[in-house]
């Protein structure tokens, strides 16, 4: 066709014919994807590539893609169900954990009076989701080392906590969030965005707790950041809230090569395994040799680490200088001391172990 | 982990936890996917494989699936720009049609106190959007001759409109499509999923019409209905409330796959050409030959064709009998007599054809 050179007569003036909601929403903001190489440790990526077994999977898969998926998603959750051991009625599969979350603020916040309780320091997507869907969310500050104030959390109409919790990476025990589940009037959601690395689940108390929706992503366990595969464990009842406000909304969210893909990386257990025990091991001992430079590092149940350094922003910036790629969230009082990495493999991380040797005099 | 081989305690009432948002919602209903083996002419899916260019796409990329995707999918919004002549910045990608429409709803229609106007018979999917983003549609009746009743539908705050339309299969010209669009006060969105197969696209308009916003997905055009792959082409300022509504909800809605298979796919002009071109004549044939039969065939200008017998319901559970899966829309008066019958190849429309011509004393 024809390419269209003549550049747009600007008819309309800014945000015409968008509606309301739209107009009012402030969106989240995704962490930088830099056009140029970088040692990327600023994303939460896993450090290695996903299963051979997913490759195999998805060029088998690509010449059937005519066909819709099964918007059910069915083998995708039999394969959940296997390693979590669960019924596959009750797992929830979507378009990344970040959808799965969304639907949820749909199916259990959506226009609740009370608020739901989270975290001043959490996943900033939170606020984002609670605007959308009209929630609102109380933000019960973090204690002084930055772990959960339990008892605060308790006896809300609702709560979504993330466990490990980001960017802190500090995980709550099973009592812990066993505590918060049973003491919260409606729904609580726990997100293991970051489960795989040490921190212990709940999905082991959803048999016993009705109000309990658990999530997981692949993005970070199974390295499949790419490929958009989240999911939740709960109940049948709350997965029926689930699969109506999701046939509501989309009726295939997990593509053809999404769910093969998925499906191969959950069954090669042995890999999973293998990977999450090296990134495990690098960020202990990355963190270890940050501490003897005189660094704090929180306890880290996850495949990142959140550094506090007395000059952040520039930190930040030396490193980009080095063409390390870490994650600081700018001039919060709680947060602007600190620097989140990811866990990168071990050369990532030699090179920018040297790299805060050098710039250590600023600690 | 252990496998828990209980039954659920049911301990909570039905809906209990949910949402009033959720507890209202009444779910679209996707077309079924049959667990055998069938003649499947039930969900307009193409007849043909997609492209071999998108095997390879998808096989080469698997292995860089630890990292995100593109969150602005900037590659494949530069390769549809390329093929409809539009500027990238005039492209949104989402996770299939689907989640284009359900985000246009968002963007342009949520909250809004005039109605939206669409067809009465038309995909039911718009409904659905509009109770979960809390808009109003008014139902146009088509005219006698299954065509939009163009006058009705001028005048309105917004306009959804499928072209073709689904399940009649019948296109507007462009010069109705404009005179919709420019009579229309607010937001126009043209729903071209069956875009491919004879139709005239809108995309050439959306250069001298701000609230013009034209849907497309690659599930028929380019046999991609397992990838789940969509966009809407429109001016820079609508296109920026599609962004904003997706970042408030999903910052990666199209995953790395799906990015590479439909860059593929859209490249591979020759191929999609050929496939069109293909099915365009087997559907001519097969409507000729239905009609020569006795059958009414209303007028089709998509990879399906809507077809009236007398016994409808019948027809429809005799073709199932026989391994051919049609679609059967109900006891709607104005679509009871109909058969939406999808597109197959020669072989599949050859048994169609012979059943039809058994089962035609019904007529």
């Amino acid at each position: 066709m024809r390419k269209i050179e003549i550049a747009q007569e600007v008819s309309v003036a800014p945000q015409t014919y968008w509606s309301r909601k739209a107009q009012a929403l402030t969106p989240y903001v995704a962490g930088e994807q830099p056009k140029e190489h970088m040692i990327k440790l600023n994303t939460n990526e896993n450090a290695y590539p996903p299963s051979p077994a997913v490759s195999e999977a998805v060029a088998e898969i690509a010449h059937y893609l005519r066909k819709y998926p099964a918007p059910d998603a069915l083998p995708l959750r039999e394969a959940v169900a296997e390693a979590f051991g669960v019924r596959s009625s009750q797992v929830f599969c979507g378009n990344g954990s970040d959808e799965v979350l969304a639907m949820c603020f749909l199916a259990f916040f959506a226009g609740m009076e009370e608020p739901v309780r989270t975290a001043d320091i959490t996943y900033s997507f939170y606020p984002v989701w609670a605007d959308l869907f009209d929630a609102t969310l109380e933000r019960i500050p973090l204690l002084a080392d930055y772990t959960v104030n339990i008892p605060a959390m308790c006896g809300a109409a609702g709560v979504i906590l993330a466990n490990p919790n980001a960017p802190t990476a500090i995980a709550l025990s099973l009592e812990e969030v066993e505590q918060i589940v049973r003491e919260t009037k409606g729904v609580c959601v726990i997100d293991e965005a970051y489960w795989g690395f040490g921190a212990q689940s709940a999905v082991e108390l959803v048999e016993k707790y009705p109000n309990l929706v658990v999530v997981h992503t692949l993005s970070k366990s199974h390295s499949l950041a790419g490929l958009r595969v989240g999911f939740a464990i709960a109940q049948e009842n709350m997965i029926g809230a689930l699969e109506t406000v999701k046939d509501s909304f989309n009726s295939y969210p997990v593509d053809m090569l999404a769910q093969a893909g998925a499906c191969a990386a959950i069954e090669d257990t042995a890999y999973f395994e293998e990977t999450s025990a090296k990134i495990c091991a690098i960020r202990d001992w990355t963190a270890h040799e940050l501490r003897e430079m005189g660094y704090r590092v929180l306890p880290s149940a996850a495949n990142f680490i959140f550094v506090q350094c007395a000059n952040a922003a520039e930190t930040y910036a030396a490193l980009r200088e080095k063409k390390i790629l870490v994650r600081y969230f700018g001039d919060d009082p709680r947060t602007q001391d600190f620097l989140r990495v990811t866990i990168g493999n071990k050369e990532e991380m030699t090179a920018f172990l040297e790299a805060m040797e050098e710039l250590k005099e600023d600690v």
